[in-house]
């Protein structure tokens, strides 16, 4: 979540208290591009119009066959507002469109419904991003809208296009289930790029704690939860999808759709493990730094407390008192290297004992690469 | 939640076991304005009333014009409760007014619907503040009842002043509804500031994680509390209108009030994950403080396990034993040297070779500019 | 709960097994004392009752005065089972009684009601106190017991004597909504007090996160989930009286009770609220620990870096080597000072561009005064 | 949960894959004691059965009089399967029977009511056990098997002997109420030793926080989350009775059971609660660890900050240079005494005000008696 | 979830908008091997059928046979159609065959019932495994379909081949329960082995925190989690059949399937109970590895604040001063021996009362033996 999507979202939103309603469109909003793909089972035909009042002739015709006008730019008030007047859209269900930061959800008007999805993908930079898109679902006709081009829905069109399948012979109710299928099972490849993630972090928190991946396990955390608020509201709406009453979506239909639940459940529970996991990773994290900090402990007090009696019974013997027999002795001077090996031998062997010397810190610049999976 | 609020918190609740419907109005608290707004689609009249009983003319007209009483300041009792006889306003409602700290709900009575609503709003310094705006919903007037001068529905009088939308053209439910959306859009920028202020915290916290940063994350965590508790029973009371069967709302007006009911829970939405963040954030904290720790642990360790070993070499040929035949040798001072030399070296390649010296601690006084995002 | 709280409870509870319904009376309990008050309208009469028996004029009286039979002391088990024989209670309803830590809880009899409530209290001292209230209501009485002499009714007593509010000129049903309601609200000072131990422990952890405070925050937790062990059941219990139907409690005390349940739902938001900002006071005290104890470690390390290649050189030209050159020279003992300020001075530049000079823990003994909010 | 204990587990389930219902009897399981108790209100009789086969004439008996089948050890697969011939039991039931790990539950057939109840025992060494009860209640016997010698249910035989409380009097639901009831409170003296355990590990934790403390604390956690494991079943299971249809159970004896049922619910509540300050004490402890260490740190730091420039000071006048003018001096030695006075003077005054010499640890040894509650 | 897991999940699943019901076999998954069992009450024969289109004969004989069409290996997309066709199963039911990735359920179609569930199996080496087990029933036919070879169902089969339980003499329903009663079962062995390296790991972790323990507790939390995804929504695919009303499954195999769900919830039980003692594991862990530091910093501060006040010292009688009157005297080297030996005890004393001396860490080498249970 950007500081720059941040202050679009603050562009997009109507102040409060303003006319309920409202659209509001940046001014830097890409322009509205409005493509028709009408088709049957024996025919296809694709064009992009010039102006949204072509787009009545499709509706219009006598035969049966279903028209999915695709929007992508929200632009331009005026064709939005012509668009709505012609498919009869509330104004809040436009303003949803416009206001493009609005949870999944269905609503039921008298001859469509709208539903509102969440579209998850990965940039090629690996980060997450999202967009609406809006779709109206009348008798004959899919009405989709988006903020920006592009989308991940040409597999559909293709599917279209060549007659792949069953959307030719299906209706519109099958043409709305095959783009929100899409949109979801795109979360897929979303949380397993997550999963991935944490995985190679797990790695990386346990072998070697650093402030880069405590931040890396934060933005992972940032992001599940962004999942999350996309994919458990979708799984509601398709829901509600699969148990419409409006008479739009056949039997059939359904069947179709309740697979899609699954998958949408299927997310949620990836989601949810991965949260759970990402949690344990902060634990796992301070763990391992608390566990760093006790091996540099040991390596601080080991040599500290070999050599700080030593020093001292050197220090001893470099005092200048006038007497001092010891310093006379013939073997005075060995005798007193005897008496500091035998003490740091002790000391030494009582840390072996304790294990503190065979503890990773002494060893860890050698084993590095044994303690890899 | 300052003391100061604390303190006229507990003016404001009569005593335990006085009797029910007490009316506690503190000796400060502002005297009662009282501001009608009179309109129908083709006109508008606004007031400031010198006394509750002018009201009665407004409400006893028989043309079909929506009358809104906005009575700012709860200071003289009287008033209120002459207010609450006009308006046959039950008595432990009135009381609900006057102490404002009720939970945002929604109760039927026999001739109108009582609502209370929670405004937020950030003070210019960025603070929280809080308050209660009371609502009566009848037939043809809107008595909404606030405890300081100023609210959030300067946009809505506006609205009614200019005829912009439809409030005019609509009765009261439509009134009601506006005020409330008004009142739930507010929270927007609330939590979108709250928002903000966890993106510069968590910067904040991974790289310099002072008491300072630990207080704003515990503060944050309150405010976000105290956002979370007027929220979520806002968005029932919302929903206990949509659901209203009284008869005072009509089916448009529930459709609009829907809406507003989408905002409540995408505002939960935002809470709920900001408490998540801030939570984390918490974690974070910890984990950022044992790195450093841990960093500086490495810096002592380093330079004392580095010094010591040299240290005591030096005091053993400090010593003034007799015989010391290393004393005497011509080049005993430079093989000192050149034996601790070897030492040193010898023990900066094992903490290199274990990853020590590259640590942060070690760099982070020139890194930190890079470090920023 | 102190030690005797918890031994009191043990002789309190018959021993598993036991005959259902054995009243268990500890030797040391309060003896019973009954006090009658009987009220219409137009009259009230206070009595203190010498035995049981006496009770029963109050209920054969033909006239609609309602009574209030207030039994303090469970100490004489033969008082206690000739009020169950005249009111005719069950069995397990006055064991439940005598056994004072039932849960808050509504149960149906033929002919009366039976309500457990839990009175909270702050002893002068601060500590919380909570005590059991068990209240029979029939058609024109009410039936109450306490363990102990002393509670917090006494405003509501006044009110019969003085015939303020409607209590005089309601029936029964009223009187154990009155009582009710005043158990409630003296939920509000104790959360409330707890409040603002939490804000003042709040400063305390920031600041100097001692063993005391630690203490203290475990201690508010302790009692956070006392409270909230009373408040959760009586919130059901008020609902369960909401929505009664056998009769005897009259529509309009229902909106009274309503009323109450507002209130009991809205201490448990506060409670639940505080209980969410002491667990995370627990975070930030471990937080504001770690803190301190890097400050520390910045101070010694800074210290121990400073001088330990200072005392190293020094070491260095206190050998006794006879060939020593440095030693011979003029200005060797002023070049060794110098080399030594250079050493520590570029030290110090080093940690002051780390910022660990800046840090909190060398400022903090001046900073104190500031740091208060 | 010994290793004893898990090893007995793993005998005692069938192998997956096994034909359901098969019976699991580990060769050294004691052999089944099969004691009669026949009792109506005007006789009560008792008899230890040399075979199964004889419980038949008591069934048979055309007298109102209640059985009591009581089997203790389940050492013998055919006279567990004699008597579930006898008493038509289901294949499934006597396997859930033998397997003595079930979850408590109710499972009703057609000519009886299955339950399965956890008793919960404290062992002298204060250790929880937990044992299996199966119960079949039938229109006027009572079956219970378990799997060891010897129960909590004393107290009820000899309430059937002596003919007190309601026993006697009552049909066969109350004797399987009575048997449920005394299981249920048996909970309550386990929570309770286990309250006061923690009371104690709390002082303990506080003020010296060992290892041995941490154990204790994390065995509190696990035998907590055993007894959770017990009650919430148990407590479900007896609301299932409570709201039995199966006409076994009269409409007087689930008065009783809803006692029964409340007890449950307390014993949860107090289970909740209890495993909540079990967390808090985790938290607690390492919070007390880690102030523990900030104390050591303070002493360290305070006596390494003040003697390391003192030792400095000492090092540089031991220099051998030629040139050492204070050498030379007649008050040298006294200044420089001065001077490593006042240094170490003055850092142990800067230390003061810091507040680190007035720290606990510092003062520990002494106020140990004092911090005493 | 190794790394190779992980690419053949992504190689399994259809890309985002594919057609729905795509069937992805990768190109080394196993090829299909299909068994059939044939059995009644009086007779079983068991084929290893070379084509598909077998089966045919199989489904046609007017005996009421039950027949167990038993597919291991998907790796043939040709047999997968032609199963599909004869067996007329839906499109996206095959896909989820497939797709071996599908959360268990259960889904209705007009012939037959889709269950699917997953099967959970510790490998040799102790790691967890899991493989989706799809079932169809069908009147008088089970077709399962597996990835791999091998699978936990050989007790079921000889079951039929040896005649013993009911198998033989049920319906299809019953052969299904069996299969799904052996898949619950095989839970039990995982989460008790998973129980028991949670109290190996309990051990490891009080006493010797290494970051290999960490490593462990990590991994099971993992294990922990994927089994939970695994058998939570088995029990509701269970409850989904005992609820059943296809009229596929009869009376009595509904009491046998309220077994099995029985034991799903047991499962269920544990396991949150280990996910519960896992967690609380970690923050063992990490309170065990500061109490280490604690102990560590104990003795480093024990050795340093009893030598340096020493070593400062004897660096003072090691300075050259001319003037040092102490030099002279004569038992001037003896006194500064008992000087230095009473600062030693001294501090040695206070350490010794403050307990520091009795500390683990001094004694732990020894002591090690001892603290095990």
């Amino acid at each position: 979540m950007s500081k720059l999507r941040a202050r679009r979202r603050k562009d997009r939103r109507p102040a409060p208290g303003a006319v309920p309603g409202t659209l509001m469109v940046p001014a830097d909003a890409p322009k509205p591009v409005i493509r028709v793909m009408d088709f049957s089972p024996g025919h296809v035909s694709e064009k992009t119009l010039a102006s949204a009042r072509e787009v009545v002739e499709y509706l219009t015709d006598a035969t049966s066959s279903v028209t999915w006008v695709d929007v992508q730019g929200l632009g331009e008030r005026e064709v939005l507002e012509e668009l709505a007047q012609i498919f009869r859209l509330h104004r809040l269900a436009l303003a949803d469109v416009v206001n493009v930061l609005q949870r999944p959800k269905v609503e039921s008007y008298a001859e469509h419904l709208f539903v509102i999805a969440r579209m998850a993908m990965l940039t090629p930079s690996g980060e997450l991003s999202a967009e609406q898109l809006s779709l109206f679902l009348g008798r004959n006709f899919v009405l989709t809208f988006q903020e920006t081009y592009g989308d991940c829905l040409d597999p559909v069109r293709e599917r279209i296009r060549t007659g792949t399948g069953l959307v030719r012979g299906s209706g519109a109710d099958y043409l709305a289930y095959a783009i929100l299928d899409a949109i979801t099972d795109q979360y897929f490849p979303v949380v397993e790029a997550l999963g991935d993630r944490i995985e190679n972090l797990e790695d990386q928190v346990l072998r070697s704690p650093t402030p880069q991946a405590l931040r890396k396990v934060y933005e992972l955390k940032r992001e599940l939860l962004s999942v999350r608020r996309g994919i458990w509201p979708q799984r509601d709406a398709i829901n509600a999808l699969v148990r419409d009453e409006s008479g739009l979506i056949g039997r059939e239909v359904q069947v179709y759709l309740r697979d899609c639940y699954d998958h949408a459940v299927q997310i949620i529970d990836v989601t949810e493990t991965l949260r759970e996991l990402t949690t344990g990773l902060l634990d796992v994290y301070l763990s391992a730094v608390a566990n760093r900090t006790n091996e540099v402990m040991k390596v601080l007090t080991v040599v500290t407390t070999v050599f700080i009696p030593l020093t001292f019974l050197a220090g001893v013997y470099g005092m200048n008192f006038d007497v001092m027999p010891e310093l006379k002795w013939r073997y005075g001077y060995l005798a007193i290297w005897v008496v500091m090996a035998a003490i740091g031998a002790g000391l030494l062997v009582c840390f072996a004992r304790r294990g503190w010397l065979r503890s990773q810190a002494f060893l860890e610049g050698k084993k590095d690469g044994e303690a890899k999976r």
